[in-house]
Protein backbone atom coordinates (compact mmCIF):
# COMPACT_ATOMS: atom_id res chain seq x y z
CA UNK A 1 0.00 0.00 0.00
CA UNK A 2 1.15 3.65 -0.75
CA UNK A 3 1.76 5.54 2.55
CA UNK A 4 -1.31 7.58 1.25
CA UNK A 5 -3.93 6.16 1.23
CA UNK A 6 -5.96 6.07 -2.88
CA UNK A 7 -8.26 8.01 -4.18
CA UNK A 8 -10.84 5.36 -4.22
CA UNK A 9 -13.95 5.73 -7.75
CA UNK A 10 -17.43 3.78 -6.42
CA UNK A 11 -19.19 3.33 -9.85
CA UNK A 12 -22.42 2.76 -9.13
CA UNK A 13 -22.19 4.52 -6.18
CA UNK A 14 -25.44 5.52 -6.00
CA UNK A 15 -26.71 1.83 -5.49
CA UNK A 16 -26.87 0.51 -1.88
CA UNK A 17 -23.94 -2.03 -2.29
CA UNK A 18 -21.96 0.79 -3.18
CA UNK A 19 -22.94 3.35 -1.26
CA UNK A 20 -22.50 1.04 1.99
CA UNK A 21 -18.80 0.28 0.53
CA UNK A 22 -18.35 4.23 0.20
CA UNK A 23 -19.44 5.54 3.29
CA UNK A 24 -17.02 2.84 5.07
CA UNK A 25 -14.12 4.07 3.31
CA UNK A 26 -15.00 7.50 3.59
CA UNK A 27 -15.08 6.78 7.50
CA UNK A 28 -11.81 5.04 7.15
CA UNK A 29 -9.96 8.20 5.70
CA UNK A 30 -9.72 7.42 1.99
CA UNK A 31 -10.97 10.48 -0.37
CA UNK A 32 -13.93 8.30 -1.91
CA UNK A 33 -15.67 9.48 -5.56
CA UNK A 34 -19.18 8.19 -6.16
CA UNK A 35 -19.87 7.47 -9.85
CA UNK A 36 -23.47 7.45 -11.96
CA UNK A 37 -24.74 8.31 -14.94
CA UNK A 38 -25.29 11.87 -14.10
CA UNK A 39 -23.37 13.98 -12.19
CA UNK A 40 -26.51 14.70 -10.20
CA UNK A 41 -27.73 11.65 -9.22
CA UNK A 42 -24.15 11.24 -7.81
CA UNK A 43 -23.83 14.10 -6.01
CA UNK A 44 -27.34 13.44 -4.23
CA UNK A 45 -26.07 9.99 -3.23
CA UNK A 46 -22.76 11.74 -1.88
CA UNK A 47 -24.94 14.40 0.08
CA UNK A 48 -26.87 11.78 1.80
CA UNK A 49 -23.71 9.38 2.61
CA UNK A 50 -21.96 12.58 3.83
CA UNK A 51 -25.03 13.47 5.87
CA UNK A 52 -24.40 10.21 7.38
CA UNK A 53 -20.87 10.63 8.24
CA UNK A 54 -21.84 14.12 9.77
CA UNK A 55 -19.98 16.34 7.51
CA UNK A 56 -17.75 13.77 5.13
CA UNK A 57 -15.93 14.86 1.81
CA UNK A 58 -17.55 12.27 -0.66
CA UNK A 59 -17.99 14.00 -4.18
CA UNK A 60 -20.50 12.77 -6.65
CA UNK A 61 -19.24 12.42 -10.15
CA UNK A 62 -20.40 10.72 -13.86
CA UNK A 63 -18.91 6.97 -13.87
CA UNK A 64 -15.89 8.46 -16.74
CA UNK A 65 -14.72 11.46 -14.25
CA UNK A 66 -15.13 9.23 -11.06
CA UNK A 67 -12.85 6.87 -13.11
CA UNK A 68 -10.80 9.17 -14.28
CA UNK A 69 -9.80 10.92 -10.78
CA UNK A 70 -9.19 7.74 -8.39
CA UNK A 71 -6.05 5.56 -8.06
CA UNK A 72 -8.42 2.31 -7.88
CA UNK A 73 -11.72 2.25 -9.36
CA UNK A 74 -14.57 -0.23 -8.06
CA UNK A 75 -17.37 -1.40 -10.24
CA UNK A 76 -20.65 -1.98 -7.98
CA UNK A 77 -23.83 -1.88 -10.83
CA UNK A 78 -26.05 -4.44 -11.45
CA UNK A 79 -25.03 -7.57 -13.55
CA UNK A 80 -27.15 -6.18 -16.51
CA UNK A 81 -25.01 -3.04 -16.53
CA UNK A 82 -21.89 -4.60 -16.09
CA UNK A 83 -20.51 -4.79 -19.66
CA UNK A 84 -21.96 -1.25 -20.51
CA UNK A 85 -20.07 0.30 -17.46
CA UNK A 86 -17.12 -0.86 -18.39
CA UNK A 87 -17.18 -0.21 -22.16
CA UNK A 88 -18.15 3.53 -20.68
CA UNK A 89 -15.02 4.17 -18.28
CA UNK A 90 -12.36 1.89 -20.36
CA UNK A 91 -10.35 4.83 -21.28
CA UNK A 92 -9.67 5.63 -17.46
CA UNK A 93 -8.84 2.26 -16.25
CA UNK A 94 -5.44 1.37 -18.32
CA UNK A 95 -2.60 1.38 -15.32
CA UNK A 96 -5.39 1.09 -12.62
CA UNK A 97 -7.00 -2.22 -10.20
CA UNK A 98 -10.41 -2.41 -10.96
CA UNK A 99 -12.18 -4.08 -8.33
CA UNK A 100 -14.89 -5.50 -9.29
CA UNK A 101 -18.21 -6.37 -6.94
CA UNK A 102 -20.35 -7.61 -10.26
CA UNK A 103 -22.32 -10.96 -8.93
CA UNK A 104 -24.32 -12.59 -11.44
CA UNK A 105 -27.87 -12.53 -10.54
CA UNK A 106 -30.37 -13.40 -13.02
CA UNK A 107 -33.82 -11.89 -11.83
CA UNK A 108 -36.00 -13.16 -11.20
CA UNK A 109 -34.72 -16.33 -9.55
CA UNK A 110 -32.35 -14.31 -8.05
CA UNK A 111 -31.46 -17.08 -5.50
CA UNK A 112 -30.60 -19.41 -7.71
CA UNK A 113 -26.81 -19.90 -9.16
CA UNK A 114 -26.51 -18.82 -12.65
CA UNK A 115 -23.08 -18.46 -13.17
CA UNK A 116 -22.54 -17.02 -17.11
CA UNK A 117 -20.69 -19.58 -19.59
CA UNK A 118 -17.73 -18.19 -19.50
CA UNK A 119 -17.20 -19.37 -15.70
CA UNK A 120 -17.36 -15.83 -13.51
CA UNK A 121 -19.15 -12.46 -14.10
CA UNK A 122 -15.04 -11.21 -12.87
CA UNK A 123 -13.34 -13.26 -15.54
CA UNK A 124 -15.60 -11.77 -18.61
CA UNK A 125 -14.89 -8.06 -17.15
CA UNK A 126 -10.74 -8.62 -17.45
CA UNK A 127 -10.88 -9.88 -20.69
CA UNK A 128 -13.27 -7.13 -21.75
CA UNK A 129 -10.13 -4.39 -20.32
CA UNK A 130 -7.30 -6.60 -21.50
CA UNK A 131 -4.46 -6.90 -19.60
CA UNK A 132 -3.53 -3.12 -18.82
CA UNK A 133 -6.16 -3.09 -15.67
CA UNK A 134 -5.73 -5.71 -12.96
CA UNK A 135 -8.99 -6.83 -12.36
CA UNK A 136 -9.47 -8.05 -8.64
CA UNK A 137 -13.35 -9.81 -7.27
CA UNK A 138 -13.93 -8.89 -3.60
CA UNK A 139 -17.25 -8.09 -1.53
CA UNK A 140 -19.57 -9.78 -3.28
CA UNK A 141 -20.86 -11.66 0.05
CA UNK A 142 -21.38 -8.64 1.89
CA UNK A 143 -24.66 -7.57 3.13
CA UNK A 144 -25.21 -3.77 1.86
CA UNK A 145 -27.69 -3.49 4.91
CA UNK A 146 -24.77 -4.03 6.99
CA UNK A 147 -22.44 -1.79 5.32
CA UNK A 148 -24.41 1.16 6.31
CA UNK A 149 -25.20 0.37 10.07
CA UNK A 150 -21.65 2.38 10.91
CA UNK A 151 -22.19 1.71 14.29
CA UNK A 152 -21.63 -2.26 14.23
CA UNK A 153 -19.07 -4.34 12.47
CA UNK A 154 -19.72 -6.20 9.65
CA UNK A 155 -19.69 -9.73 10.34
CA UNK A 156 -18.24 -11.25 7.23
CA UNK A 157 -14.82 -12.53 5.71
CA UNK A 158 -14.01 -11.01 2.20
CA UNK A 159 -12.71 -13.38 -1.20
CA UNK A 160 -10.33 -11.62 -2.67
CA UNK A 161 -9.30 -13.50 -5.96
CA UNK A 162 -7.22 -12.55 -8.87
CA UNK A 163 -4.51 -13.02 -10.97
CA UNK A 164 -2.00 -10.34 -9.86
CA UNK A 165 -0.94 -10.98 -6.20
CA UNK A 166 0.15 -7.73 -5.40
CA UNK A 167 -3.16 -5.96 -6.18
CA UNK A 168 -5.03 -8.51 -4.70
CA UNK A 169 -2.82 -8.00 -1.41
CA UNK A 170 -4.19 -3.90 -1.85
CA UNK A 171 -7.88 -5.05 -1.71
CA UNK A 172 -6.93 -7.20 1.12
CA UNK A 173 -5.76 -3.51 2.47
CA UNK A 174 -8.78 -1.88 1.23
CA UNK A 175 -11.42 -4.83 2.95
CA UNK A 176 -9.58 -4.06 6.28
CA UNK A 177 -10.34 -0.10 6.21
CA UNK A 178 -13.87 -1.57 6.22
CA UNK A 179 -13.15 -3.27 9.62
CA UNK A 180 -13.88 -6.68 7.83
CA UNK A 181 -10.69 -9.58 7.35
CA UNK A 182 -9.80 -9.81 3.49
CA UNK A 183 -8.36 -12.96 2.76
CA UNK A 184 -6.53 -14.16 -0.25
CA UNK A 185 -8.67 -16.44 -1.96
CA UNK A 186 -7.04 -17.49 -5.31
CA UNK A 187 -7.05 -16.70 -8.63
CA UNK A 188 -10.06 -14.33 -10.88
CA UNK A 189 -11.20 -18.02 -11.62
CA UNK A 190 -12.03 -18.31 -8.19
CA UNK A 191 -14.12 -15.10 -8.42
CA UNK A 192 -17.09 -18.04 -9.37
CA UNK A 193 -17.58 -19.12 -5.44
CA UNK A 194 -17.93 -15.60 -4.66
CA UNK A 195 -20.27 -15.06 -7.10
CA UNK A 196 -22.45 -18.54 -6.40
CA UNK A 197 -22.67 -18.11 -2.67
CA UNK A 198 -24.41 -14.66 -3.25
CA UNK A 199 -27.08 -16.27 -4.59
CA UNK A 200 -26.80 -19.21 -1.60
CA UNK A 201 -26.69 -16.18 0.88
CA UNK A 202 -30.16 -14.63 -0.72
CA UNK A 203 -31.58 -17.84 -0.50
CA UNK A 204 -30.72 -18.09 3.43
CA UNK A 205 -31.56 -14.67 4.07
CA UNK A 206 -35.17 -15.99 2.20
CA UNK A 207 -35.13 -19.15 4.16
CA UNK A 208 -34.16 -18.22 7.67
CA UNK A 209 -35.35 -14.68 7.55
CA UNK A 210 -31.84 -12.83 7.93
CA UNK A 211 -31.43 -9.13 7.39
CA UNK A 212 -27.86 -10.29 5.77
CA UNK A 213 -26.65 -13.65 6.29
CA UNK A 214 -22.98 -13.34 5.36
CA UNK A 215 -19.08 -15.96 5.33
CA UNK A 216 -16.47 -16.43 7.87
CA UNK A 217 -13.47 -18.68 6.78
CA UNK A 218 -12.58 -20.99 9.70
CA UNK A 219 -9.50 -22.76 10.68
CA UNK A 220 -7.03 -20.37 9.12
CA UNK A 221 -3.69 -19.36 11.47
CA UNK A 222 -4.44 -16.36 14.44
CA UNK A 223 -3.57 -13.44 11.90
CA UNK A 224 -4.15 -14.77 8.25
CA UNK A 225 -3.89 -10.75 7.33
CA UNK A 226 0.01 -11.26 7.35
CA UNK A 227 1.07 -12.99 4.19
CA UNK A 228 2.93 -16.08 4.87
CA UNK A 229 4.29 -16.63 1.63
CA UNK B 1 -36.26 -38.30 9.82
CA UNK B 2 -37.76 -41.76 10.57
CA UNK B 3 -37.75 -42.69 14.33
CA UNK B 4 -34.78 -45.27 13.53
CA UNK B 5 -31.68 -43.70 12.01
CA UNK B 6 -31.41 -44.76 8.48
CA UNK B 7 -28.81 -47.36 7.17
CA UNK B 8 -25.90 -45.23 5.72
CA UNK B 9 -23.53 -46.31 2.45
CA UNK B 10 -20.68 -44.38 1.77
CA UNK B 11 -19.39 -45.26 -1.09
CA UNK B 12 -15.65 -44.69 -1.88
CA UNK B 13 -15.64 -44.84 1.59
CA UNK B 14 -11.91 -45.89 2.13
CA UNK B 15 -10.87 -42.85 0.80
CA UNK B 16 -10.14 -39.90 3.49
CA UNK B 17 -13.22 -38.03 2.99
CA UNK B 18 -15.20 -40.71 3.55
CA UNK B 19 -13.55 -42.57 6.20
CA UNK B 20 -14.36 -39.27 8.11
CA UNK B 21 -17.60 -39.58 7.71
CA UNK B 22 -18.21 -43.10 8.10
CA UNK B 23 -16.23 -42.79 11.37
CA UNK B 24 -18.36 -39.75 12.84
CA UNK B 25 -21.75 -41.32 11.66
CA UNK B 26 -21.41 -44.43 13.16
CA UNK B 27 -19.77 -43.24 16.44
CA UNK B 28 -23.24 -40.71 16.07
CA UNK B 29 -25.24 -44.26 16.10
CA UNK B 30 -25.96 -45.01 12.67
CA UNK B 31 -25.18 -48.50 10.87
CA UNK B 32 -22.88 -47.37 7.94
CA UNK B 33 -21.40 -49.45 5.48
CA UNK B 34 -18.38 -48.64 3.58
CA UNK B 35 -18.35 -49.34 -0.21
CA UNK B 36 -15.44 -49.63 -2.46
CA UNK B 37 -14.33 -51.31 -5.60
CA UNK B 38 -13.50 -54.77 -3.53
CA UNK B 39 -15.38 -56.00 -0.32
CA UNK B 40 -11.80 -57.02 0.77
CA UNK B 41 -10.40 -53.23 0.64
CA UNK B 42 -13.80 -51.77 2.18
CA UNK B 43 -13.59 -54.35 4.84
CA UNK B 44 -9.96 -53.13 5.65
CA UNK B 45 -10.89 -49.85 5.57
CA UNK B 46 -14.15 -50.74 8.29
CA UNK B 47 -11.97 -52.11 10.00
CA UNK B 48 -9.63 -49.10 10.66
CA UNK B 49 -12.21 -47.66 11.39
CA UNK B 50 -13.83 -49.80 13.79
CA UNK B 51 -10.41 -49.76 15.38
CA UNK B 52 -10.88 -45.86 16.34
CA UNK B 53 -13.97 -46.26 17.62
CA UNK B 54 -12.81 -49.44 19.92
CA UNK B 55 -15.20 -51.70 18.91
CA UNK B 56 -17.38 -50.45 16.41
CA UNK B 57 -19.78 -51.91 14.05
CA UNK B 58 -18.81 -50.33 10.13
CA UNK B 59 -19.18 -52.77 7.56
CA UNK B 60 -17.11 -53.32 4.63
CA UNK B 61 -18.79 -54.40 1.15
CA UNK B 62 -18.31 -53.76 -2.61
CA UNK B 63 -19.92 -50.59 -3.75
CA UNK B 64 -23.21 -52.10 -5.41
CA UNK B 65 -23.77 -54.48 -2.42
CA UNK B 66 -23.62 -51.36 0.16
CA UNK B 67 -25.40 -48.75 -1.91
CA UNK B 68 -28.38 -51.91 -1.89
CA UNK B 69 -28.19 -52.52 1.62
CA UNK B 70 -28.21 -48.75 2.75
CA UNK B 71 -31.65 -46.68 2.95
CA UNK B 72 -29.61 -43.48 2.18
CA UNK B 73 -26.16 -43.20 -0.21
CA UNK B 74 -23.56 -40.93 0.29
CA UNK B 75 -21.10 -40.84 -2.80
CA UNK B 76 -17.17 -39.93 -1.58
CA UNK B 77 -15.13 -41.06 -4.92
CA UNK B 78 -12.42 -38.16 -6.66
CA UNK B 79 -14.46 -36.67 -9.73
CA UNK B 80 -12.76 -38.98 -12.00
CA UNK B 81 -14.58 -41.65 -10.88
CA UNK B 82 -17.89 -39.77 -10.18
CA UNK B 83 -20.44 -40.86 -12.92
CA UNK B 84 -18.94 -44.64 -13.61
CA UNK B 85 -19.33 -45.47 -10.22
CA UNK B 86 -22.96 -44.00 -10.33
CA UNK B 87 -23.48 -46.49 -13.23
CA UNK B 88 -22.22 -49.33 -11.10
CA UNK B 89 -24.85 -48.27 -7.94
CA UNK B 90 -27.59 -46.98 -10.15
CA UNK B 91 -29.97 -50.38 -10.31
CA UNK B 92 -29.65 -49.47 -5.96
CA UNK B 93 -30.52 -46.04 -5.84
CA UNK B 94 -34.21 -45.96 -7.24
CA UNK B 95 -36.39 -44.52 -4.45
CA UNK B 96 -33.50 -43.45 -2.17
CA UNK B 97 -31.83 -40.22 -1.25
CA UNK B 98 -28.11 -39.70 -3.07
CA UNK B 99 -25.85 -37.87 -0.89
CA UNK B 100 -23.24 -36.55 -3.43
CA UNK B 101 -20.14 -35.14 -1.98
CA UNK B 102 -18.26 -34.86 -5.46
CA UNK B 103 -16.29 -32.10 -6.26
CA UNK B 104 -15.03 -30.76 -9.14
CA UNK B 105 -11.32 -30.71 -8.64
CA UNK B 106 -9.20 -31.07 -11.84
CA UNK B 107 -5.93 -32.02 -11.25
CA UNK B 108 -2.61 -30.42 -11.24
CA UNK B 109 -4.51 -26.91 -10.16
CA UNK B 110 -7.07 -28.16 -7.62
CA UNK B 111 -6.90 -24.82 -6.00
CA UNK B 112 -8.51 -23.54 -9.24
CA UNK B 113 -12.19 -23.06 -9.68
CA UNK B 114 -12.91 -25.57 -12.92
CA UNK B 115 -16.35 -26.56 -12.95
CA UNK B 116 -18.22 -27.91 -15.35
CA UNK B 117 -20.07 -26.72 -18.30
CA UNK B 118 -22.98 -28.18 -16.59
CA UNK B 119 -22.72 -25.66 -13.55
CA UNK B 120 -21.69 -28.32 -11.09
CA UNK B 121 -20.77 -31.82 -10.49
CA UNK B 122 -24.52 -33.11 -8.83
CA UNK B 123 -26.41 -31.24 -11.31
CA UNK B 124 -24.62 -33.86 -13.47
CA UNK B 125 -25.43 -37.05 -11.01
CA UNK B 126 -29.45 -35.96 -11.01
CA UNK B 127 -29.39 -36.06 -14.66
CA UNK B 128 -27.40 -39.25 -14.81
CA UNK B 129 -29.64 -40.90 -12.32
CA UNK B 130 -33.20 -39.41 -13.36
CA UNK B 131 -35.89 -38.34 -10.71
CA UNK B 132 -36.24 -41.53 -9.14
CA UNK B 133 -33.42 -40.58 -6.71
CA UNK B 134 -33.17 -37.43 -4.95
CA UNK B 135 -30.37 -36.33 -5.63
CA UNK B 136 -28.65 -34.10 -2.54
CA UNK B 137 -25.43 -31.99 -2.28
CA UNK B 138 -23.82 -31.50 0.94
CA UNK B 139 -20.18 -32.12 2.72
CA UNK B 140 -17.77 -30.37 -0.20
CA UNK B 141 -16.51 -27.75 2.15
CA UNK B 142 -16.03 -30.33 5.00
CA UNK B 143 -11.82 -30.94 6.08
CA UNK B 144 -10.67 -35.05 6.26
CA UNK B 145 -8.53 -33.34 8.46
CA UNK B 146 -10.96 -32.67 11.09
CA UNK B 147 -13.36 -35.48 10.85
CA UNK B 148 -11.11 -37.83 11.66
CA UNK B 149 -10.00 -36.06 14.74
CA UNK B 150 -12.70 -37.46 16.84
CA UNK B 151 -11.70 -35.37 20.07
CA UNK B 152 -12.94 -32.39 18.33
CA UNK B 153 -15.82 -30.71 16.90
CA UNK B 154 -15.40 -29.93 12.86
CA UNK B 155 -15.83 -26.02 12.73
CA UNK B 156 -17.48 -25.78 9.28
CA UNK B 157 -21.28 -25.25 8.33
CA UNK B 158 -22.47 -27.33 5.71
CA UNK B 159 -24.05 -26.26 2.88
CA UNK B 160 -27.26 -28.58 1.74
CA UNK B 161 -28.54 -27.79 -1.66
CA UNK B 162 -31.14 -30.24 -3.72
CA UNK B 163 -34.46 -29.92 -5.66
CA UNK B 164 -36.23 -31.78 -3.00
CA UNK B 165 -36.95 -29.90 0.32
CA UNK B 166 -37.71 -32.60 2.67
CA UNK B 167 -34.69 -35.12 1.06
CA UNK B 168 -32.61 -31.63 2.09
CA UNK B 169 -34.06 -31.86 5.53
CA UNK B 170 -33.24 -35.28 6.20
CA UNK B 171 -29.52 -34.17 5.26
CA UNK B 172 -29.66 -31.06 7.39
CA UNK B 173 -29.95 -34.20 10.08
CA UNK B 174 -27.02 -35.96 8.98
CA UNK B 175 -24.96 -33.11 9.23
CA UNK B 176 -26.32 -32.51 12.85
CA UNK B 177 -25.40 -35.79 13.70
CA UNK B 178 -21.77 -35.31 12.80
CA UNK B 179 -21.70 -32.69 14.85
CA UNK B 180 -21.97 -29.72 12.41
CA UNK B 181 -24.79 -27.30 11.31
CA UNK B 182 -26.17 -27.80 7.93
CA UNK B 183 -28.37 -25.58 6.15
CA UNK B 184 -30.37 -24.91 3.42
CA UNK B 185 -28.86 -23.36 0.94
CA UNK B 186 -31.20 -23.43 -2.36
CA UNK B 187 -32.13 -25.42 -5.27
CA UNK B 188 -29.32 -28.28 -6.21
CA UNK B 189 -28.03 -25.48 -8.66
CA UNK B 190 -26.60 -23.88 -5.69
CA UNK B 191 -24.21 -26.95 -5.57
CA UNK B 192 -21.94 -24.89 -7.61
CA UNK B 193 -20.67 -22.29 -4.80
CA UNK B 194 -19.95 -25.21 -2.39
CA UNK B 195 -18.06 -27.06 -4.82
CA UNK B 196 -16.21 -23.97 -6.09
CA UNK B 197 -15.72 -22.78 -2.84
CA UNK B 198 -13.55 -26.31 -2.23
CA UNK B 199 -10.96 -25.06 -4.93
CA UNK B 200 -11.07 -22.03 -2.30
CA UNK B 201 -10.69 -23.56 0.85
CA UNK B 202 -7.95 -25.86 -1.19
CA UNK B 203 -5.82 -22.39 -2.05
CA UNK B 204 -6.28 -21.19 1.44
CA UNK B 205 -5.05 -24.01 3.23
CA UNK B 206 -1.26 -23.61 1.16
CA UNK B 207 -1.63 -19.64 1.19
CA UNK B 208 -2.04 -19.67 4.70
CA UNK B 209 -1.06 -22.96 5.74
CA UNK B 210 -3.82 -24.29 7.58
CA UNK B 211 -4.35 -28.30 7.75
CA UNK B 212 -7.76 -27.69 6.70
CA UNK B 213 -9.82 -23.78 6.43
CA UNK B 214 -13.47 -24.47 6.30
CA UNK B 215 -16.77 -22.30 6.11
CA UNK B 216 -19.44 -20.48 8.51
CA UNK B 217 -22.44 -18.34 7.99
CA UNK B 218 -23.02 -15.25 9.67
CA UNK B 219 -25.81 -13.68 10.03
CA UNK B 220 -28.70 -15.83 11.13
CA UNK B 221 -31.15 -15.89 13.41
CA UNK B 222 -30.05 -17.95 16.86
CA UNK B 223 -31.23 -21.29 15.97
CA UNK B 224 -31.45 -21.60 12.56
CA UNK B 225 -31.90 -25.08 12.49
CA UNK B 226 -35.38 -25.29 13.28
CA UNK B 227 -37.20 -24.85 9.86
CA UNK B 228 -38.87 -21.43 9.77
CA UNK B 229 -40.79 -22.28 6.57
Amino acid sequence: MPDQKPVLAVIGGSGAEGSGLAVRWAKAGHKVLIGSRTADKAQAAADKLNGLLGGGTIEGLDNLTAATRAEIVVLTVPYAGQLATLRDIKGALAGKILVDVTVPLVPPRVARVQLPAGGSAVEIAQKELGPEVRVVSAFQNVSAHHLMDLDHAVECDVLVTGDDKDAREIVVGLAAALGMRGLHAGSLANSAAAEALTSVLVFMNRHYKSPGAGIRITGLPQDPLGDPS
